[in-house]
């Protein structure tokens, strides 16, 4: 079982105001957040094109030290894992089905200096963690569908989670088990209950602080933490 | 021949601070920048993947009404353009070569209110024109490659420019020529008098900000202006 | 166990007269088929391109109120999805291998209110259904390559119906389980008797009735369900 | 000029009844139809997917014996082809953005005894017929935007016909012009006057029909040769 | 288990010199190599473009009548399947995800009268083989990512051939177990140990021939043979 | 007009026997042979796979000083383009539309340190030369489909040579123009009388040699310069 004080909160800045990215990635991380998620979409994997390797850098220059998570929704994966690798991420994490060849991408990614994961998109059987479980540092797992606006998290990702979880407990290696899609405040103990240990929100965190309260992000990452040390 | 007045100042934000992107097009328009060039690349028509539709509609959400000039590198184009057009694009141009159906894809830019152009890559023929001067209000010669960095003008473009000019002008349509790439100070006079009266600029402009000079813009984009008064 | 009333005939049309189409679904239908099968090919998923919405809105049109079963053999999924759906279909069901997103194209043809399947070519693992047995209506064994012409039934199918039948049962979600490819009166019973409740068969019905008798499709039909009665 | 009597009018069967298309061919035939146009659409190369082979092979069998005009909006086109020369087409015709290999294309066609054209998009230059006016038996120039619909004649094909034309004459080979798109009564004159000799229509011809009016095809056909008669 | 003179030694002949491939692999027959394992790229599915038909071809008309087994690297399969069968293969792998028909191109493998196989990437399920367990005659397990170079055995390929000879044995089929990348003199025991029975072996053996010592062929795959037999 | 004595020779390496093709590549420059061209296909731009940048290596090691003329016949070219530039090419041509960015290309080959070549499908227009005639050391227009077998010149080939040469003529540039396909001892004077300066030829010279005659290559090779030396 994870240790309450090891939760992490990644909010997602695909909801914050590109306009002003700084200001409101190191608002979000004043307010408490641990990782700074970071979503990039290449119009062909999923339905939309977001943001690339030259905003991560950005905000690595404008002086963010938190780790950023990067969740590639892009096929293929290769060129960018290298782009982002010097971009300055933390985390690179990609879909299995993305990758021609699974285990050299991962191992590109630490070769980089980086942590590396695999995401399951809802429906993905967990058996491509068959062979790769000494060889990622992350798994995400889908709550929602990628790519595609509003959605609501999908119960059945409860059980997944403690699929993977109890595959990561096996494996006795050090792997972080990440959920995104539809997370809140009002069900983010029963998440990681079932396993979850890092957990990205988007809406819920930056809507909060766009309205007129000025410390919404505070209020809604203290209210996660609450949540998570009563679990 | 172009009147002076109506040269058109376009820099391209790939080169400014996407921490602070907001303030950075206020900034660049306030020093005088007529339109703002937003490069779009999927990983896919180019090595590279930049930003989307979000970035864009961001801008508008902050108060940017200056033309906002969308260059699609991206293949297919059909989606960006409709994500495009309501993330409030003004201007949106793609490559011939990027659409199976470029009469239609240039009929959707204008359907949603926008104006439309097609772009050439350096060795793209101007063929591509003979059956759509009627549809086009921008044609985008590009004087590097698209997607690549590290390049300066190519010097056959000055004749494809006057080509580009003479079959604009028989068109008798009113179609803005616009170039993108290695647009200096010292090179924009003999670019105009080719036929160009639209400037893509990105380092030499934000660059110039950058540096310890706080008006760098200014300074830059009063340069470039009466270099063309000269012209 | 399927009770021996549920058992649902299902004639590909694939092997009609195209000229007269809607007289040959009304004829099957009066010979006591229930479901008309419809299989749509794109030339890239397999190596044939048959037929699209226009024809399945044409069938509607023409008068046909039986349930159609559409078997997407196309990749990628979700513009034929959404094409169907408009045209009338009420089974619509596709390759997992065929979207990148699983749970959103099954999503998606619910949404449309249709009923959803996923189809298991010969060598495709049941592991895609771990993850959706609550959103999917139908499951589609193929006991041939889809595709491809002269095959017959594949006889490893046998044991994946069985292990089918079991996740379906375990699952306790009303699911069909159908099979397509070589079934004829002679193991239709054994089909049946391995799990399958749901049985397309073509040219068996068909060539029946376009040889010298008349009656072909109802003795076929009428021997089929003599067989599943005995089962 | 083409003579009057060499003006053949080629309904396109996408706007007939396919519950009876067998039917509804002979009738547009009988009313004096010269050719029938066959329309297959494969969701890659346009967002549609209309019919294949089969149903070609079904006319053929059904009696059929006047031309059939098989128009391939399909990429890659070569497998089409083959199938679509086994199914008895007359004419195949495809878009040169679509093979790789426009000349074995091309050859491939009229190895198989059929006649072979080229088709041109609205705004696709016509460069593509440089160097094969010898291989081809018909040129065919959309005036809509072919697999979108709801669009009327786009009125730059007129001066593009007479380039086409132009060219045709030129080479001295006996080449059929066709157009396809917008095509009415009204203005069918003014298209043969600009070099076209061949003539798609669809809704035009079957939508007279399948109005209250039983003899819609065969006035619709009549005064569009009597508008030609005069042209 | 595995029998001692059962186990074949398959160099790769990309670690060959090309000008002089006929002599290259004459030699290293006579030296003891049972199989020619020939390694197939296709710069699509691998970042590499290695060989072709024609060099097989060649190599039977040269006089190898040593079996040939082509491991394809390539994407889509079944074109270079039927070349291949031409060519003279005896064995044909290729990797389950580069077909969209797993089932049908190993029978079209075997139908050519070809020994058919599938190949595993490292980080690939073995739930690929759970349908076709009667229609493989080699398993071949990658214990490097193919197409790239400089790799060394990944240790958890142990694991994956115990899993894959426990299938292989439960099965009671006759299928080879092969192993490819990073195959030495100090680990070929180990690996046999784990269940493999047949071995590639590139640089490992042709490298120690192009030294000085004209018989490193001989020693190398004779220390081979000798690992083996103790183990 | 092109010296008689610049007129170069270059065998195509598809038709030697590639079990010693360091031998055959030996012999047929010492029969007089300029040029050595090496044809690369990836089973995707056309439907073969033939030999890779591994190859043309081994090559170079056995001691080939000759200029090697690599003609890309793959789609995307540039990831080849690298690796044919560090295995010892001397040309590289590849086709425009198998690359997005024709310019960028061109000038990866020139950095590389090679002659940089664009290659014409037979109906392939000119026009992509209009805008690179600065970039390309050769032009090299097929006189058959690439990829394809028992093909023979196509006779439309000696205009488009004609006005390749006018082109190259007008350009001032020191350009080639090759010719390959269907090229033999009775043509090649017309061919070359028709604008070409570098001619390909396969079989013709191979197949000479390879039959009984031992100094087959010299006879052809000599009969072609005769003839070339009347022209």
């Amino acid at each position: 079982m994870t240790a309450a004080q090891d939760f992490l909160i990644a909010p997602s800045i695909l909801s914050a105001d590109f306009a002003r990215l700084g200001e409101e990635v190191d608002n979000v991380l004043a307010a408490g957040a641990d990782v700074v998620h970071f979503d990039v979409m290449d119009n062909h994997y999923v339905p939309n094109l977001t943001i690339g390797p030259m905003v991560c850098k950005a905000l690595r220059k404008h002086g963010v030290t938190a780790p950023i998570d990067v969740h590639l929704m892009v096929k293929p994966v290769d060129r960018m894992i290298s782009d982002f690798i010097e971009a300055g991420a933390s985390y690179i994490t990609f879909h299995p089905e993305a990758s021609e060849h699974v285990d050299r991408s991962l191992q590109l990614i630490r070769d980089g200096g980086c942590k590396a994961g695999l995401v399951f998109n809802p429906a993905t059987p967990l058996s491509y963690l068959d062979y790769v479980m000494d060889k990622v540092d992350m798994v995400l797992l889908m709550s929602v569908n990628p790519g595609f606006g509003g959605q609501s998290f999908i119960p059945g990702t409860m059980n997944k989670l403690r699929e993977a979880r109890a595959r990561i407990d096996a494996s006795k290696y050090d792997i972080r088990l990440e959920i995104d899609g539809g997370v809140k405040v009002d069900n983010i103990a029963e998440i990681a209950a079932a396993g979850a240990d890092t957990f990205v929100a988007g809406s819920a965190i930056f809507s909060a602080h766009q309205a007129s309260d000025p410390h919404g992000y505070d209020s809604v990452i203290q209210q996660m933490r609450e949540a998570l040390a009563k679990a």
